[in-house]
């Protein structure tokens, strides 16, 4: 049996966490006098009332996890953390307990999938909580992603691990040393931001919320029409800090302290780059000749959309399905790609595609020369079997993942165009999907409710690189 | 340098095995009095010309062809044999070459994917050319998978090699003794399947045809509408053989040999049945509830289409892109399933499926416990390394070359639904796509040249397995 204690301890203290999280909203909701602040104090106390339970039953005491309990204790958590902040959305004049949970799991997993509209007129405080779900939701994902995805070989964080613990041993050897740098990291990141939009000509209230879920790569925004309405300036500023959130967060750290930026001579980062500026060039004359359109203004849109939408940030700055069919299938491609591993982005990420290019260039000069000794590296290092059975996985899952949830949701009468590129922006962590209802410009609303839980089991899968909840499947898993 | 005269000298002999079935429609031009008779016979002196250069500058000897050359030939033979097959269309009623070239290439590699419209009124001569391109295609395709995949480490024949040389040793020990059994085996079953057609109420001659496209799993028909207008004798004979044209053809050689029904034992025949009689009866329950139908006329339209998509036949006895979306959805996802290796279906294949699922238990058993020892098993046997990278290669090709066709397709103007669902049937060798345009109902002429060429070469990357023609894009492949 797993020591259940120690384990239910830390819960406890991340449901703590939430319920202090909480009184952000309340302050809000007090100074814009929105009479809210009760119901957020009310679902804040509740959260601690279960953080107090979950504590003191817990034992606090350095236990040696295993890594079936680490398995379990991560997908756990997410599920519970999501349950209890969901609760402040229920006390908003009558939002059901599903859509509360949807807008929670699409939150924390920085998907950014909604069923909240007429956002301009939502009260400031929900606005916010949708916000710091998404900014903490990244923070999390990238802290987890250091701690505990490589003691799992999920991620391919131990493709990049040798190098980092190379710098560890000599001046962080403990993770949660690691974890503040990171938070540092992001904290000055979204400061940045947020300063940006402020000079674009954003609102202090928008620009501390966009600046949340742009770095998050979250996508909330707290208007109905996204980013259309904003300054150009504000889009290139999104566009900037939609970039930097897609790069591993640590390598900022060990650039601050090795005082070098030769840490940034990664492949993954320089795949990155080299995608995003060909993509986004491509893609912004490919729409000026389309559409007719001066070279700068589409080039400005091209970047901004294709950023948004590889870093699986899902913010639109204008409804790029309305520039045809074509546009709209590519963009649909564009969702698999995702940015840095260690980011708080979603999807296959480019370091996968790299893999893959690299194992198959080498499978098929096998082909040709089948008894050559052929060594295929990433990053300079040679490719490992566990890293190999990782990409093999994750590749298999993801695309069962979508065939078996887009088949779910046309059995639950939900259009095909609605059911599969559904399926494909909550399991990739975009957000927003294609065709009229999900569609950039519009909403998860209307959906049936069995679709709602099942797209935020789809975020979620997406977000523990479905891999950590596959393995709960096995017979094995539960087996001793 | 490649020593090019065997090449050339067998390419010869493929040549004039081509001007000699030309003589077929000629003959059924002269006896139906069409007058397309001289010109059937002008395209095979002008292939049998090309054909003596051929064999008169080659050179016949045994050679041991490496595996380049292999590669090599293998592609080149399909595309060259295309060019002169598609001979006898141009000369009827003005069909561009391109037009041509594409009917041609989706016979031969049993895609069925047609640019001819009113069928019923074409002359028997030219029907009865593209049925006999399919047929021969796929028994090429048969014979080829047994002789030189293999070499190749491609399409799995490995899989299932050491059982058949276990047995080839005793009565078989030569290539071209398998490939004649396996003739005599394809004409058997087409023989029973034309006779099937013929109590269940088609004429000779549509029984004739529909028997060579059913085993072939091409799936040109006679008619416009396919499939739709014949008994519900024809569609359960059509089901039954064209299931039958999906088993590994080398199994009825195996099976008569070793006068044992023991050879049936295998898990990729199994997991084809189980999944067939599964998928069937789920669709047909589905079907019936849905559209409010009696079960056996849904379990009748369900088994026939299922089974056509399936095994990449591509008939249709119905358009059943009007049953709902949510059923063209599913349809679309059925594509990629193909029949068993050894067959003349196209696609992914039940194989890579088993392979792929049981790589992938494999693979999250090991997320649990790294260190374990597990050994996956494929058909008794451990599957080994090369079979993996094998599936690999195959999988991420073949999403590549759907995304990049995709791309291709719509960057020449085509409509998404036609060119995602256009790349998908030709590289699956399917046949006919969903939309308006190349669904069941519709077919491929109104699509620009651009596009027919493309759409040609994909149903050859299809044919090939991908890596065949992928191998011949490394630069490695060039270098000695
Ligand atoms: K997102
Ligand atoms: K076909």
């Amino acid at each position: 049996m797993i020591n259940l204690r120690p384990l239910t301890f830390l819960l406890g203290l991340f449901l703590a966490a939430v319920a202090l999280l909480m009184w952000v909203p309340a302050g809000v909701s007090l100074y814009h006098n929105e009479g809210l602040t009760a119901d957020f104090i009310k679902a804040s106390l509740f959260t601690f009332t279960a953080a107090a339970i979950a504590i003191s039953g817990g034992q606090r005491s350095q236990i040696k996890l295993s890594t079936r309990d680490l398995y379990l204790f991560t997908t756990f958590t997410w599920v519970v953390v999501s349950i209890f902040a969901a609760l402040p959305f229920t006390f908003y004049h009558g939002i059901t307990y599903t859509d509360a949970f949807f807008e929670t799991m699409s939150g924390i997993t920085t998907t950014g999938s909604t069923v909240l509209s007429g956002l301009d007129n939502t009260a400031w405080s929900i606005l916010i909580w949708r916000s710091l779900l998404q900014w903490v939701g990244g923070i999390g994902f990238i802290v987890m992603g250091v701690a505990i995805f490589p003691m799992l070989n999920v991620g391919g964080m131990r493709l990049f691990r040798t190098e980092s613990s190379d710098w560890s041993d000599k001046w962080l050897p403990r993770t949660h040393l690691i974890g503040r740098e990171l938070v540092k990291v992001y904290l000055l990141l979204t400061a940045l931001c947020c300063l940006g939009y402020l000079l674009s000509g954003m609102t202090p209230f928008e620009a501390i919320n966009h600046a949340m879920t742009t770095l998050s790569t979250g996508g909330y925004s707290t208007t109905d029409s996204s980013m259309t309405n904003f300054s150009t300036g504000a889009h290139w500023n999104g566009t900037l800090f939609m970039w930097l959130g897609g790069l591993p967060m640590l390598l900022f750290v060990q650039m601050k302290h090795m005082r070098s930026i030769k840490v940034w001579n990664d492949q993954q980062v320089k795949g990155y780059l080299l995608f995003t500026v060909c993509a986004a060039l491509g893609l912004g004359v490919w729409l000026s000749s389309a559409q007719d359109m001066p070279l700068f203004e589409a080039l400005t849109l091209a970047s901004f959309n294709l950023v948004s939408v590889i870093t699986t940030t899902g913010f639109a700055s204008t409804d790029y399905s309305a520039w045809g069919p074509a546009f709209a299938m590519v963009f649909l491609f564009l969702m698999f790609v995702g940015g840095c591993s260690g980011s708080t982005s979603g999807a296959v990420k480019i370091f996968r595609f790299q893999l893959a290019f690299t194992i198959l260039k080498k499978a098929l000069r096998l082909q040709i020369h089948p008894n050559a000794v052929i060594a295929a590296r990433y990053n300079r290092r040679v490719i490992s079997e566990d890293i190999v059975r990782s990409l093999i996985s994750f590749t298999l899952l993801l695309m069962a993942t979508i065939v078996v949830v887009s088949i779910l949701l046309v059995a639950m009468g939900v259009d095909p165009i609605t059911s599969f590129t559904g399926a494909i922006t909550t399991v990739t962590n975009v957000g927003p999907g294609l065709g009229e209802v999900i569609g950039p410009a519009g909403n998860f609303a209307t959906l049936p409710d069995g679709a709602k839980w099942l797209l935020a089991f789809s975020m979620l899968l997406g977000r523990l690189e479905i891999i950590t909840i596959a393995v709960l499947l096995l017979p094995a898993f539960w087996r001793y």
